[in-house]
């Protein structure tokens, strides 16, 4: 009975499959856990102070619906040195996700392609249907990386926008500079929007991080908080880009979110601040041992960024696959939840040694 | 140029006119400011210590989407408590209208109609138009009061729900417990779902609070934290309802909000336990300093919750009425912002008591 009063997009979700290795996860003794798309460390300590300031000091009310003022006024700062020739505003939003609903609430019609890449983080497929919009995916297997002529071909006069993830989840492949470049060349030459989501641009190993809003000012950037500095409960992120677009995104975020939590915004103050490369010479280094406990028994292209490896199965579906891993405590998760294909699993390593070392030894077990 | 990249859904919403009056305050030197819908004590210093120990406690990652186990726990318990016979579950939402968004996206189907009450909150007619629905209102003046009769009148076949809020902002009118119960069992016949924005029960002065709830089990319930814990900006709500419907916003917050921020909401779960008397008490004093205050000079329906009054403008529109407080320093908000009239206008007496009789002193000076 209930049924009949439900709006028909909620088809647009299904509850999602990381969820449901979670739920194993808590029922589990023990389980090596492989599977988090969170950092292993805890929120630094000044950013802690910080929001705890906050909050003794009387700054619990809502915030401006922009963000408060300082921490615009710093991320401005940051944006206008890496980026000096363009205008760009600047959104304080709820995580990442928050800038990623506004944004594909505020640019696609129902009817507009949306353009992204397979494997995909798994809100977008979502995200672009509760807007209406029709996803269009780009296999990029086996390498994941982008061919721009596919690209250049898969726009029609009905693509909207084309969303970008570098460094990505759940593959941990970093696009280079020159596809970047290329890419947002492509979008701002073919009139499309281009959002590109850097939460993991602090997580990169190899080369330094580029962005593709560095060849297209039209690029809506969001980015954030929770994956760098281990706030992903802490709900604070931000989008910046053309101002007309970021106005229209404020605007929206005044009828819905309202505004980020203000006491973690003052957190997200101080993490402007802090210096993550110890964390990422930690992550670096397992990206190292993954890559060396993997190598002979594993197709896995070499991750460069996040904290994210995506292997092939050695064996029978990545659903069968996992299931055994689970069997063995192993938890990681299936490749089918971010791809129209079942043949590769997601690894996070994100994790203490420990659990890194005997996640390996199960997998290398598993492969033959 | 970058026009043509908005989607459509933009114009659901304008810059709310609340804002327009903050941003005449902040340029302001020593306002009276009888326009800030939000208690104007800090947040009890039990919450704070939850939260802060939650910080320091590392439970700073996402929480699970129906939020944590603990809270829902303890409301469920009230609930039940409340609500004996009956099944509900209870999802913890991103504050208030984190809970109003979910409500709207996971019921309303474009062309769906849903009524509520003129005046209104602000982000109903939003919120409706944002799902695609179709927003139509009751028109309630002079006395606020829900007139059973027009509301079976305006019920159609498209109308999929209706959507009531009391104690109600802005007019701080309660509905009587027969008009609920009325409203209640209409809507069960008419087979309409009912939503019930509870954010103001706290608030409630003469007579005990009732929940439509009581009246028929399919209500969905949407309260919070906020304004009865001064926690607006720690974006901590909940709803509760039929699971099955509970479950599709579950299902779409993993999606969209993913959860609320997760140290604010162990600030709740020490929130459910404070007594709030003292406050209320306070509160319903200064709505008899109002009442008293204005009683000769304006035509006021008495305000019976919330901490907002509704008064007539004495003379020409509210927009030019407010114009002139503003010259004199006190902001308070034109009642167009909340209705499709602009006859009346807003106070909010959560101020301290002095800022109170200046406003009322000015009032008084203006009504001649």
């Amino acid at each position: 009975m209930f049924d009949r009063w439900l709006a028909d997009r909620n088809d647009c979700f299904e509850s999602s499959g990381i969820r449901k290795v979670f739920d194993l996860a808590a029922a589990m003794k023990d389980p090596i856990n492989l599977s988090i798309g969170q950092p292993h460390f805890d929120v630094p300590l000044e950013i802690q102070d910080a929001c705890i300031e906050a909050i003794r000091g009387g700054k619990n009310a809502y915030s401006q619906t922009q963000g408060i003022g300082p921490l615009r006024q710093r991320l401005a700062d940051q944006i206008r040195d890496r980026f000096p020739h363009q205008q760009r505003d600047v959104l304080i939003t709820s995580g990442t996700s928050g800038g990623l609903v506004l944004s594909m609430l505020a640019l696609v019609n129902p009817g507009d392609e949306v353009i992204f890449f397979d494997p995909y983080f798994v809100m977008y497929p979502a995200l672009v249907r509760l807007a209406g919009g029709v996803p269009v995916v780009i296999d990029t297997y086996p390498d994941f990386r982008i061919n721009l002529q596919r690209v250049a071909d898969t726009i029609t006069s009905r693509t909207k926008l084309v969303l970008v993830n570098s460094p990505a989840n759940p593959t941990g492949v970093t696009a280079s500079e020159q596809e970047l470049r290329e890419l947002a060349e492509l979008c701002r030459e073919r009139g499309v929007v281009l959002v590109s989501d850097e939460i993991y641009s602090h997580f990169q190993y190899d080369d330094p991080f580029v962005s593709p809003a560095s060849f297209n000012d039209e690029t809506v950037v969001i980015d954030g908080f929770s994956k760098s500095h281990a706030m992903t409960g802490w709900r604070v992120g931000y989008i910046h880009g053309p101002p007309p677009l970021i106005a229209a995104m404020a605007k929206m975020q005044q009828f819905t979110f309202v505004c980020a939590p203000q006491p973690a915004q003052w957190g997200a103050l101080a993490a402007v601040d802090i210096d993550l490369q110890r964390h990422v010479d930690d992550y670096r280094r397992k990206r190292d041992l993954v890559v060396a406990g993997l190598r002979d028994h594993y197709e896995l292209s070499r991750p460069t960024g996040a904290f994210y490896a995506f292997p092939q199965v050695p064996w029978g579906t990545a659903d069968s696959f996992v299931r055994r891993a689970i069997e063995n405590r192993l938890l990681i998760i299936p490749g089918n939840i971010f791809s129209g294909r079942d043949s590769h699993f997601r690894i996070s390593y994100a994790a203490d040694d420990e659990t890194l070392h005997r996640g390996l030894e199960v997998l290398r077990r598993l492969a033959h």
